[in-house]
């Protein structure tokens, strides 16, 4: 289930690089930072040894496979971005659960574990956008991004605290994550902007 | 005073958050990246285990308190700009006192315990500006800002080594160097620039 | 060697500090961000304990020295952007190869240790334009870069695996390495793009 997050993230990266024109080793190289990204902040944080990523090879398949297929079959620009946001959800949702378990074994407290969950899920999307010089999706006022993350690793962690975590309920979790995130972005749902302001760089005269 | 200074910090993520159009949810993310960025860093660095962000989930609620804040009261695009510095200047004076400390405290020498220092102080800012795709507070030639914060992790670091470094001695420091930031951007204190352009792209022909 | 390709990183980030206008303090960040950053981020991977570049004040001259050289010698637009250019291949090429090796030695197995050496290679360019705004050289389709600086960790790790390591073979690959950038730069080599896309924004409509 790992794996297939790396390569759902692998993917997103991959499409954002031919978006953007890069060759075929920067988008291996977004790939990888997008699908391990993620896994290595969450690795560095519980502090337990050589991430994941490092310890068994197997971890840099998904960029490699990702890379080609995007290079096969890759095609219009429209199709690139709705494929890059479904990649992305699809590994963002395998992603928090994958996170908080790892976090919960490493001996962390439930909240703690689900903010690391969080951080797993969002990770490597934030470094992908940072690197690629792009206003991260974490922080696009559209559909709910942070909130759907945080709800799958907030029930990852409760269902572990009462021994109803299993392949099922995990499976159960991550099809919930995904499909808010794409009902949210289908049906524009919108959640208040962090301050008054109407759009950017405009002041609100009225008070609300 | 860890907390405040988290707080402080969380504060002008809050405000880039409004400044910038980002929803709640993005809001508190960014506050989170802010006030917590640069001391899961130093603790990365310094290597003692799980960062203190994650070991106490009290660290969270300054985040969400500055986000409810800023929704409930931010009102004009310009205030925006000033108070987003200011609270910059307050997080960054503390935390270059609190990061010179727990470096210490973790066996550094004194220098790498400064530098350490410097790095908690400046790092979530440069995350907040990163991630938000903003150009650095940290490189504007525009007032004095890794100089204060150097100053005051300089000033830590070496009252610790003479035995002098308490409660009143730590926050005269802080006061230090909040004052030396703000008066640097008030008065419009300029440092020369690292190369003999004039202006950004426009290479000078006369040597100095 | 590890202090060269340190001084030579921070050559490039002061260089661009000047470039970009930013102040002699900018400069220092800068540079060191640069020199250190891959450094760092291989140290926090391998989980050693603190990184080199804190364990040992002495990483922190060749950034001063970078600072000094640039303010006093830069002089004009174009050849800073060769001049930048050419210092990060040649930090590249040392890193690639020290990387590699620090890795080895921390017990990861050669796939890992190539991929730490590469990272270690890469890392502080990448961090360096993107705190400063820039699209990372990384991602440009643009002469070899990964591809290089793979090369040269792969080359380290399998000469490290038959006994071949020394002093003479390492700088031979460094010096391969680097050559093989410059002379992609010179002549404008060329790998396919990521995706069918022409140019940036525009989709192609034919299939290849």
């Amino acid at each position: 289930m790992d794996l297939a997050g790396v390569f759902f993230f692998a993917m997103s990266g991959s499409l954002l690089a031919a978006r953007r024109g890069f060759d075929i080793v920067g988008s291996l190289m977004l790939g990888a930072c997008v699908g391990l990204g993620g896994g290595i902040l969450r690795d560095l944080i519980i502090d337990q040894g050589v991430p994941n990523a490092f310890a068994s090879p197997v971890y840099l398949l998904p960029p490699v496979l990702a890379t080609v297929l995007v290079y096969r079959f890759a095609a219009s620009e429209h199709r690139y971005r709705n494929a890059l946001t479904t990649f992305d959800a699809a590994g963002m949702a395998l992603f928090c659960i994958g996170g908080t378990k790892i976090a919960l074994a490493a001996g962390l407290n439930p909240v703690a574990a689900a903010v690391l969950g969080l951080i797993s899920a969002v990770g490597g999307g934030v470094i992908r956008d940072v690197v690629a010089n792009e206003d991260p999706q974490l922080f696009h006022p559209r559909g709910l991004y942070a909130i759907a993350a945080l709800l799958g690793a907030g029930l990852t962690s409760a269902a572990s605290s009462v021994g109803w975590l299993n392949a099922a309920t995990g499976l159960a979790i991550a099809v919930l994550v995904f499909a808010l995130r794409m009902l949210s972005l289908y049906y524009r749902w919108e959640i208040p902007l962090a301050g008054r302001t109407a759009r950017r760089g405009e002041p609100v005269v009225t008070p609300r």
